[in-house]
């Protein structure tokens, strides 16, 4: 097109593609350059304007690293992040949420019952529940990794005074589908406020905050991956999460119990209680996978 | 929101803007969020979909310097560059185009007809015209910054074997609003295809081309500044430029000319000229500034 004008510059482009373009690659350039076109229009974006949006994803590009990326954060606080999650959850099972930048790789494989806390600070917790398909039978042989903040809100690879596997573990389920572990509740924490996301986030008076979760990917032979987050129902947070993790289904309460009622719950404990604590039940559903189901 | 669901988020956003939100700057991220919500919705955007545009954005920020920005070529290549520069013309005057990475700041002042060329290689070419107003009257004292690739296909910036300067010059217009230079005709380039974008490119079946161009940028008391580019019209990539740049009313003919009819023009150049050359006559037309308009 020689005289490209600002009602036919998005034809043009789509008239572009060569030939053997991959069909689902020119869906989604096509999708990507109508809505950034129509972005562009309906704002009448300025040269300014455009100048600053390009600052910010240049400011991104200086600070981002495999350990702290302004990118998914960006994604992450603009809601796009947890609307992929949501268009690729399943109808049944339970909600997926936000894997976020804190997971590690190779997570220390502990006993079911295995303890958390050790001699960390925080409110300590015990966690059980069950890893169901979606006819409510448990699933063996599943994978739980967990991860989770410390009390002062911070994860391992946040915090020089924690171990690099701190708060960080590995389960496998048995015939009955069941886990347990002892832990400290997880608190609230900010997102990393320190980059242009920060501005961003500043600039348009929203905070940095998210409810207080446990994170959970779970992994089983048949099974369709789950990444998801556990919110305590008490959360300040959990209406307004900078990053969209909240679903009803992940609200779960904490129950305040005596010592005395500790442990008989049918699994062994490795902590010996002889406290006041928390105790949260939650089952967690899995579809079967494409290929099986 | 406490329950976020892929219908809600796009309102749950809308509704995270604090109060004091700069009302421009909600315009801008109400849109976005939208149209960006929009796109994953349209496409049904996967997770591996998702970290492929990220890795995109990510090799981005690794290479992009002041000297070679990747996000300013992503935007070019998507069309949301000239559209910006579409949205923001008035709708009389000279078309402006895409100002590209090329141009160096403090260009050499220049007397009218000077010589670009020099002993460099290519088609000589006498470049002249005038700088007017919509009514047509011409403008003194406008400064027209001029820049353009050697017959090499290369910037300045790009090419070792050049002078910083080289094809680089300032021109400020006397009492007539007349502009006159001899160069060389530049000729088509590629964008740089060794990072993110041209591996898109490539991926999506296009080439990297620009039709050839002098670029200028035109400044006048009074007046908004213009960016432009003309384009010669026998140029091979006229009708695709990758970058979405070409304007019918910057497309201009080179005349070709014998010797003996050079330089009887009013004007006095530097250069004595005793060979064939082509002629481009291209007037600018500025439109007042907004205040003064």
């Amino acid at each position: 097109m020689r005289n490209v004008t600002s009602d036919n510059i998005t034809d043009t482009f789509l008239n572009y593609f060569g030939e053997d373009t991959d069909p689902r690659l020119k869906t989604i350039m096509e999708s990507l350059a109508k809505h950034l076109h129509a972005f562009a229009r309906e704002t009448n974006l300025t040269h300014e304007e455009w100048q600053k949006g390009l600052d910010v994803v240049r400011q991104a590009g200086k600070i981002t690293t495999p350990e702290r990326d302004e990118f998914v954060l960006l994604s992450d606080v603009l809601g796009l992040s947890s609307l992929v999650d949501m268009i690729n959850s399943p109808d049944k099972g339970t909600s997926s949420s936000v894997l976020g930048p804190f997971h590690i790789s190779n997570p220390p494989k502990m006993e079911m019952g295995a303890d958390l806390k050790g001699d960390n600070e925080g409110e300590l917790v015990l966690v059980t529940g069950r890893v169901l398909d979606t006819d409510g039978k448990p699933i063996a042989g599943a994978t739980l990794d967990i991860w989770q903040t410390a009390a002062n809100g911070l994860y391992s690879s946040q915090d020089p005074e924690q171990d690099t596997y701190s708060f960080h573990a590995l389960f496998t389920t048995a015939e009955d589908g069941r886990y347990a572990f002892t832990t400290v509740k997880p608190v609230v924490y900010t997102v990393p406020t320190d980059g242009p996301v920060g501005e961003l986030l500043k600039a348009t008076g929203r905070h940095p905050w998210r409810p207080s979760h446990l994170h959970y990917i779970i992994k089983a032979e048949g099974f369709r991956s789950l990444v998801t987050e556990v919110f305590p129902d008490d959360d300040p947070y959990l209406d307004q999460d900078t990053v969209f993790g909240v679903r009803d289904d992940l609200v779960m309460h904490y129950l305040p119990q005596p010592a005395e009622s500790f442990p008989d719950q049918g699994f062994v404990l490795s902590r010996k209680v002889d406290q006041a604590y928390l105790r949260v039940d939650f089952d967690l559903t899995l579809t079967k996978s494409v290929s099986t189901a």
